[in-house]
């Protein structure tokens, strides 16, 4: 007989595994299947995902290694601090990631034992509707669920004659695995990957190179912090070529050579030893077994889903990269929470218009709502104020003088519209943006609000101000 | 003819020189007057008080340089990143120190000039009431202003028997001025100057040892928070002594001998290079001349206040660490503000209640609204939440896995009462919690407000999470 469950979630990333605790919380008879092995040498399902195993938190050790390799190098002749040339064990590095995967991954196991989530070793596949729920085939079983979840996430979109070997040619998974500092790194994609990536490698050594098939750099950030980290990035030594069209690409003895076309329209060769392909994720639809039951996808893969994450299927969810909607983990982890929570009844909500994005370059780069341009489109009259970190005592302190916060309102209401910040620690910093934003604060409640002195927090109080043209320390 | 201004500001502090700022911004004809030359060649007043010219800023900028100092030492080799024995040059140090609080002093007079602040060299001491407001005399000339605002500040508090000379024996200013690694630091009083300039010396290779009088470590502190980092900076190398009765201090060819009695009755005799005092510090109110004028002073010498900052003179303020409430910068420029702006007839406010307090120590401590005990004494029924940073993905990433956010909400409302972080970062964080509370908001607030992954500032959010005993990572 077929094992039975009240939830089955497919897939164990962000979106998944916290779809499968809170629903168990809530007392759903909860599984959570996943097949994914990515380094495990038992071959076990590891949990996490893309994010926690090949994502996001890999790259933050090697962002942080690589940054702390880089102020020994960089920053501490200024400091009166005297050290050797710093090298790197890139072997030592990448182990010490490996760790903390390794760590959160079995972390997560240990939530799925405490809140009595059961996981399936297999990728789950439909096969057909039950009379209560739904078959699904996982691994050699079938079980049946009542409801199911999909948060089957996302995988690297690859070009065309472009095959990735994850040695030579590297998408996320190999890019963090690279196991020596190549002398010439290229990068196709100057997104959140290709810039994280290209970063790591930049500072320990490697001439980097992106080629970025847009016109323009970063397109999705307000303009001014394109502007801004584009001048910082490239005074940092990365060489970003935007506008370019990407030919030829071959894996020669010695490493990789590209053909491409720059924005001239000029023909250009560059030969590197490593190549990372960083040009977005395609949604990871196939082996669901879609249209055996008939789950809707749209035009680009996605599974369609209503602001609930219903999608056309009775008691069928999904979540996370799988559905519109930016494709970050703490997006997928919300959605997770609300599917979950409105299965049981609750109210479960997410608001899309406070989503942070991050980008962990350094200087770091956050926002969270809406950029100028887009406010512009929409034809939404707005006022901005703008503030340098390069006179913040904490900033200067740190010797991490660059970048701004620039918030943006309404110019009758004064509601914050979005905030966007360049600087060391915007990560952390955007947060108290975010909160301000879901409560409907105002430019003046950031600026009455009282900061800690000496922070860098203070320069988003004093962007507050700005707003409101009353800037105290500009 | 005496010089006539609206208002006259004492004091160039975080307090005064905001206060100035703002009344000018507001329209009243401002001057500020300050004498304090500290280190300048040309003895001309530098602005922002102790905490920008000895205080605050100059110990954050030690503090990020021995925090580099200690990752190179301690924190590479783990990463796979190697440098030779890293060698700190004190004075390269300490001029970094001086050009960053240099370029701030400067950065304030030319605020002076765009707000079109009068600045005056002198301290200001009352003179009479005049028809029109009060006669001050500043250095050598009298002014007479409508309205005054007192912002004289704080000096470090010296011990009987104790003579400061700034060598050897140093209160906050000598501190941040040693001009080589002590073999040997003594401390007195485990405060946040105490802990932080022994950290700073620590990490550079002093052997630290810190007397504190009191019995508890860090009492104002929340006890988890107290419990946890006496237990770090222990194992750091700290060595700290609590219910000591400080003895007989002598400075000695040597350095300085130090005889306390333990808290077992024991003497002890403690020799070092150097002693820093940092057992609090006192109102400047000599030198105002208070008596002339019947201005009203408590027992412990601060200008008696209400709660816009009002003394018992009409059209005479106070504000800032020569009043009531904590002595820190950011309350004092809060205060500044809401007089000029009352001033002005606007309805200014200072909620104290969401005032954070910092101690950029490593991990930092950082904190706003109330402690556990706090509520248990005011017989608050409440509900905690405590979530480790030891699994957050970014805080092992940065390799600094220490620490916690702790949340305090109340039993029935949910409100926020008090949140509490040690931790990387922590000066950063706080920020959301401080506009969470001033928005009212509740430990599920933050709980479903979207934290940017991977983020330290999750533990915040999971933190709520816990207050609701539901957390998705713990």
């Amino acid at each position: 007989m077929s094992k039975e469950f009240d939830v089955l979630v497919i897939g164990g990333g962000p979106g998944g595994y916290v779809a499968a605790i809170r629903a168990a919380q809530l007392g759903f008879k909860t599984a959570c299947c996943e097949s994914n092995p990515y380094a495990d040498p038992k071959g076990e399902p590891r949990l996490g995902g893309t994010c926690l195993n090949v994502g996001c938190i890999p790259s933050k050790a090697l962002l942080h290694t690589s940054h702390m390799f880089e102020e020994a190098g960089h920053a501490f002749p200024d400091q009166g601090i005297t050290v050797g040339t710093p090298k790197i064990d890139v072997a030592k590095m990448l182990a010490r990631k490996n760790g903390i995967v390794d760590q959160l991954t079995g972390g997560i196991k240990g939530l799925f034992k405490k809140n009595k989530v059961t996981l399936l070793n297999g990728h789950g596949s439909f096969v057909a509707q039950a009379a209560n729920g739904w078959e699904v085939k996982v691994g050699d079983e079938t079980v049946v669920a009542k409801q199911v979840i999909i948060a089957t996430g996302s995988k690297a979109r690859h070009l065309p004659n472009i095959p990735v070997d994850n040695k030579i040619v590297c998408d996320n998974i190999g890019a963090l695995d690279i196991n020596a500092v190549p002398k010439k790194l290229a990068v196709i994609g100057a997104g959140v990957i290709g810039l994280e990536m290209g970063s790591v490698w930049r500072r320990l050594g490697a001439e980097v190179t992106v080629l970025e098939a847009m016109p323009e750099f970063l397109a999705l950030a307000d303009k001014d912090v394109a502007k801004e980290t584009l001048k910082i990035f490239t005074k940092q030594g990365l060489n970003i070529n935007l506008g370019v069209s990407i030919g030829d690409v071959k894996v020669t003895k010695k490493g990789v050579s590209i053909v491409y076309t720059d924005k001239s329209g000029a023909e250009q060769k560059l030969d590197a030893d490593r190549l990372i392909v960083s040009v977005g994720r395609v949604p990871n639809t196939d082996g669901l077994n879609a249209e055996a039951v008939g789950l809707k996808l749209n035009e680009r893969g996605m599974i369609d889903v209503d602001g609930h994450c219903r999608t056309n299927l009775p008691g069928v969810w999904a979540v996370g990269d799988v559905v519109r909607g930016p494709m970050l983990a703490h997006k997928a982890m919300e959605e997770g929470v609300m599917v979950a929570e409105v299965m049981a009844g609750q109210a479960g909500h997410c608001d899309f218009n406070t989503v942070p994005w991050v980008i962990y370059t350094s200087p770091e780069i956050a926002w969270v709502g809406k950029t100028e341009q887009q406010l512009k489109d929409e034809g939404v009259d707005y006022r901005a104020g703008k503030i340098p970190f390069a006179f913040n005592g904490r900033a200067m302190g740190m010797a991490a003088p660059e970048g701004f916060v620039k918030m943006l309102a309404d110019a009758k209401t004064d509601r914050i519209l979005g905030v966007h910040i360049v600087g060391a620690n915007a990560s952390e910093m955007i947060a108290e943006a975010v909160v301000a934003m879901e409560f409907a604060g105002s430019s003046e409640d950031l600026a009455r609000i009282c900061h800690a002195h000496p922070t860098m927090s203070e320069v988003v109080h004093e962007a507050g101000l700005a707003v409101l043209k009353r800037p105290l320390h500009a």
